[in-house]
């Protein structure tokens, strides 16, 4: 039985973590931490998450005598706790995009001045399906953003195949994706019938998917913009591209079926998929079509934003980092 | 004061269209009509519309002494009965697509066999902003469907402008969209907790769009994929156009700007619109941007589908028609 | 045209207030002020009224050369505000608790030490139906609270009628009641997929209630339970009645529909109504049934907890007070 | 290794039979049918409950080769079929109502003339925490109505210690709890910004709730109101004692921990319970509190209608009757 920190367990990505860890076969939970919420149980912040353990403040001395942690803090405060972990021997599952941009300017442009620039570079990029072997032997693991997780999924078999000229991403989220944190734009209020594109251009995981895709193959700046609607927990991403020569949807059916064929967690479907499909799983549901009218190619990929789009999936990392099957205690 | 008749009353477009007519200034509520439900009064299938009428069987003699008719009935079975009423020389709003699309080989490769093909290209197409003149002049006018309706309003300044050399449409709907008739599609344990795409690569709006953009100076093939969302009423498009040359945010403000200065109904908003901001009126809100990383440009759209999209609009040309200022009946 | 002060006008309650003034055809909108958004435009905190007016802080010497005023501030802050008003003799409508309850004690063990105690008793309490003289003489009127004004409508006639030997009231809220404040309770993932009840036993509109079922002539102790519910707005009061002597269903629907026969905003209706059926409408829709099983008297009463419920009740109150037609201004 | 049939799997009650059984370390899922949906996968009806199997015809004497059966039909036609099963010697968990009641003629009056007569009586009410001994030596198991499941909870231990003199209980339930078939009442655009009570002093259940009650020491006509609320899965159960006899809320907040002290599904909280805290678990969350004001007590009890309510009761049963741990499979 592997020992497993969660820091940072009073949000909804780092409480989803505590339960997956607490209810997994081979791992036991360790100490909880929490900032804000130093003392209060999670069974009273999470009913339904049935975990009650009482969530402390984080002192790295002592809660370092665990086998692996799993960081579920802001972008730019996960870094010196990350390092701080490192330091001390702990494998780490970093939530955060600390470790995800490969480029310290870059990384800098879209969020903050970085806390531990010495790792850089360090960590495995995350996407299990992608990049398997280096997670298997990482101690540390970026884990991927909920959307480039998506869109990466949803695009790299076109990109590995060197068929991407251009692409678009409009994707759909639920509401858990802005976090516990309650605001305007979280108020029941201000989501109930509603649908609303945000960070228009702007939002911080496009450099993380023009990162991944180009290692893939496909050197492109993509346009991605998400959208909020009003749902709890889901995404769906819809990729629009341009395909770099003329396919057929044959020829892009076989690109997925064979890409996924031996995955546990990714199905490629006929019908486009619902959110509703993955609810509260680790699964990744493609479909994948041509239109008819132009040949431009279409993926919808739904996952659920805090199971394979963050927490579930770093629970598969740390099964591959621990030597574990990469699929315990992720599936009912 | 205009007597307008209402066929097809039964369903979500023709009921508002009934209880539009019934509050509006200088019209006045004649028969409302429907195959289904004669006998049956407005106000107990939509309490909320407060509209007292009985619908009844439509009887084209006894029922052609009004004014004007606006027909919400499905594609195919409308053309005989809007026929039958410009026989009987009234002025007529039809809701279907049956009028819409000046190609009849395009209209029967995507509906059914026409019923009235000698009307055909006999009627104006109903999108108020973009051929007001046109309608003010007619007696039959094809009201747009909703998705042509916001599309087009996103697009047409850069049609006219021949920035328009790609475009992908990405719509988003509630649920009144599919219509009154409960299926397993529009089942609340089906959209709750849900966002899907669906008939993606095939949507019966997709040569409308194609045909008016032509007409705009945009002779493209547009993909378009809806998808449904747990709303009731609202609609939000997305348009990514790749321009024909660079473009920058200045100038296509500006474009936007000038073509919508006089609209009543069209607001062009420097933040991205939400379906919230336009619900229950004859509004369209609409924002652009340029993709800082590739110079794509990116028009977002929110009208409500059953109001501009469907039935406030049938008013907004129904006042055209009859000499009636433009807004009338339009504002609370 | 009178002109109308909304003072606290960056709340639900209070924008739209603001937005009914605005479109009245005897009402002018005069300032508009909150304290936390001082220099914001109504327009920018909701797109949907379409109220261009910039917030301003209030300056009571400057603003009360206005008619009347609707205050829209928390319970306790509001007292003051209105002593202000009042001694510059502007006629109010306070949308808070403050002037409801007749006993000092029953105020202060439920809410704050009172800001204004010289005023109690002299506000004529505002449940239009219920209390029309009064109102259409008074110089202040104490709004009643949203859950009050749904058990009064739906228990008055039984009141008046010596009827009720003990009464539960269990309402069901749309999550505006709660207020614009972001919390955990507002939050989008707390309230959808969920039904809670809160404050069991100790809602302050309890009391309120009380008071007002005595004066009415039923001097009970209610029990009263709110449930919050997924709804942005609505309000179902359901209101089991233990009658003082046994009673059939046809005297109760005689007690009811004498009751309200002249009403223009209350209905009597035969299925029980939904809050989708009154939403955004000034209206309250009341069923009543007696349980075949054992004799209880039920009635089911749907409103719209910002509109009946808090804003257009205050116009409606306005008008009285104005001697403006009841219902001008409050339908579409 | 038991082997279990599913009867009437296309619904939602017998499609989440059908994942639990598949799901369940001890019981083996046998042919699953439905007389609508044969020849379909309950993969694409259902994708979330990732079960593979494929719907057929029930055919008695072939399928009758199992340890047990889950009966899902629709009152009425359940009786002949769970009567073939047991003439088969197949031991039986039936979801329907027709062996819930003990009284053939109070059987006939709510539902309709008895298929099996023969078998009134000979079955085990299934409310597990209730009635657990008569259950684990049952052959038949009437699986008890959603609604009775958790108004029983609620009210056992008050009932038992004699202290009820009159209840009311008012029902939030889910749309699910109507059933997959799409209708007008479970259309989104219907359920969607609504609350509304139905089958007002008629619903099927409260016979049921009152036969039950009698059996637990409290012989009072229940008033029971459903009220449908915008919600997939949950159903939260309000219940309104009025007691025997005066008391207070440590003594009921005693009876209420002794009866469940040892219960693994039932919990008693302080804070009242929503029905998320429960969602897709086999829970029962319960809070109790006396009102200050007139010493009525307030019990509420929050279930998932799917699953407690239903589908997670039947698996609970069934694990006594057949001798496996009572939890089995019911604790992700």
């Amino acid at each position: 039985m592997a020992d497993v920190l969660v820091a940072g367990a009073s949000g909804f990505a780092g409480a989803l973590a505590a339960r997956l860890v607490d209810r997994h076969p081979s791992l036991t939970l360790g100490p909880v931490t929490s900032r804000s919420h130093a003392g209060t149980s999670l069974l009273e912040l999470y009913p339904h998450h049935r975990v009650g353990a009482v969530l402390e403040e984080l002192d790295l001395d002592r809660h370092s005598e665990v086998d692996a942690a799993i960081v579920a803090y802001p972008h730019g405060a996960a870094a010196p706790v990350v390092a701080g972990l490192r330091e001390r021997g702990v494998r780490v599952v970093d939530l955060s995009a600390d470790f995800r941009l490969l480029d310290r300017g870059v990384y800098e442009r879209w969020y903050v001045p970085h806390g531990a620039p010495e790792l850089i570079g360090g960590a495995a990029y995350g996407l299990t399906e992608l990049n398997r072997e280096r997670i298997a032997g990482a101690e540390l693991v970026a884990n991927p953003g909920c959307f480039p997780t998506g869109a990466l999924l949803a695009l790299a078999p076109l990109a590995r195949a060197g068929l991407i000229a251009d692409v678009v991403i409009d994707a759909k989220t639920g509401v858990s994706g802005a976090g516990r944190a309650p605001t305007d734009v979280t108020h029941f209020v201000s989501v109930a019938e509603n649908v609303k594109p945000y960070k228009v251009g702007s939002h911080r995981h496009t450099p993380e998917i023009d990162q991944e895709l180009a290692a893939l193959g496909a050197p492109v700046s993509v346009t991605f913009v998400p959208h909020l609607v009003p749902v709890d927990q889901g995404e769906l991403m819809s990729c629009y591209v341009t395909p770099a020569e003329p396919v057929d949807e044959s020829r892009v059916a076989a690109l997925f079926a064979e890409a996924y064929a031996g995955e546990r967690f990714v199905e490629v479907v006929d019908a486009p998929p619902g959110m509703r499909d993955v609810r509260e799983t680790n699964r990744c549901h493609i479909s994948v079509h041509v239109d008819p009218g132009n040949g431009r190619v279409m993926v919808f990929a739904a996952i659920d934003n805090l199971w394979k789009g963050t927490s579930s999936q770093a629970i598969q990392n740390l099964n591959l980092m621990l030597g574990l099957p990469e699929d315990e205690g992720l599936e009912a």
